[in-house]
């Protein structure tokens, strides 16, 4: 049931069995069906979410557009984490584009594994930091990166979500039209 | 000496006199002059700053202008801390624009805190979530707020820096040029 989560987590970090276990109880499992939402824009965020199976969508909506900001897959760690934080409400709305399967921390659940241990606190720590120098290369790549860049990057990094995610929503991602994408994708294919 | 820095220590945590004479004993203290870099685009950012007096500002290059992105002044931290933690060279360079006394925590000092106790790791995690907070916020405000908007807020937040800074880098740091940044100020105290 756990085996890739706990994977994801020795990856992270050195945790003895006892450890392990104790973080492990802190989950709940939830499933959800497609285009269900497990983050409501205006709601407070109040789960880390680790996706075991599916993927979701980030986004934002501004005079009835949709923005979409990212798509995680399996083994990602999804959450607003800035509303997680703060208990503000969440800027974004997250939304399974599959059936998902995925292990829920509550904010209660964090904090008994911070009170618990170095090895939790030092967890923690960790992720702010990967999520800080995500945020800040995501921004750069927006204001640096053509969109075919972007697009070439995507590839590279999560493939898989080419093939599973509507192209309207990637276009989105990269801040583009889908004719943009489009035309990125023939000139790409007929350069090979 | 260090009575702002423990202050503001104190403010994030409680840490025991033992622990709080440990932390302090890791700090080096820098002076640097009007106008010295502190760190360098394309150089690793090789410590955590404390600004106990002076003003520094951020700012990177293309094609030979400058985009001014942070200004920060006393009792705040200062770095660019995704090449901190990465190691890999800053995309900011970090200047002063008066003369600075700096505390500064090394990469190495850092990881002697995080070795040493959970109240160090937890002040870690602490800065981790607070930087990918601001982070976050600031992108947002770029994205959602007008420049009048975000020059309202600059006030109300850090209302010192408008006499102690050249309003070319208030206004790059806005995003406009410095000419609609005369046009904002003019309009607001003629409204007041």
């Amino acid at each position: 049931m756990f085996d890739n989560l706990v994977k994801n987590l020795n990856s992270y970090l050195y945790f003895t069995e006892e450890e392990l276990n104790f973080f492990l109880s802190l989950f709940e499992i939830k499933t959800i069906k497609k285009h269900e939402n497990i983050v409501r824009a205006g709601k407070v965020c109040s789960h880390v979410m680790y996706i075991n199976k599916g993927v979701l969508r980030y986004y934002y909506t501004i005079n009835d557009i949709e923005y979409t900001t990212y798509i995680f897959t399996e083994d990602m760690w999804a959450a607003e984490y800035a509303s997680f934080l703060t208990k503000q409400p969440s800027a974004v709305t997250i939304e399974a584009l599959e059936p998902c399967e995925l292990f829920l921390l509550s904010y209660d659940a964090v904090q008994q594994g911070y009170e618990r241990g170095k090895v939790f606190e030092r967890f923690g720590r960790k992720m702010a930091e990967n999520l800080f120098i995500t945020h800040v290369n995501e921004v750069s790549k927006m204001q640096t990166k053509s969109p075919e860049e972007r697009y070439l990057n995507l590839m590279r990094e999560q493939p898989e979500i080419i093939s599973r995610v509507p192209l309207k929503y990637i276009a989105s991602m990269l801040g583009i039209i889908p004719e943009s994408l489009s035309r990125i994708r023939k000139r790409i294919s007929s350069a090979r």
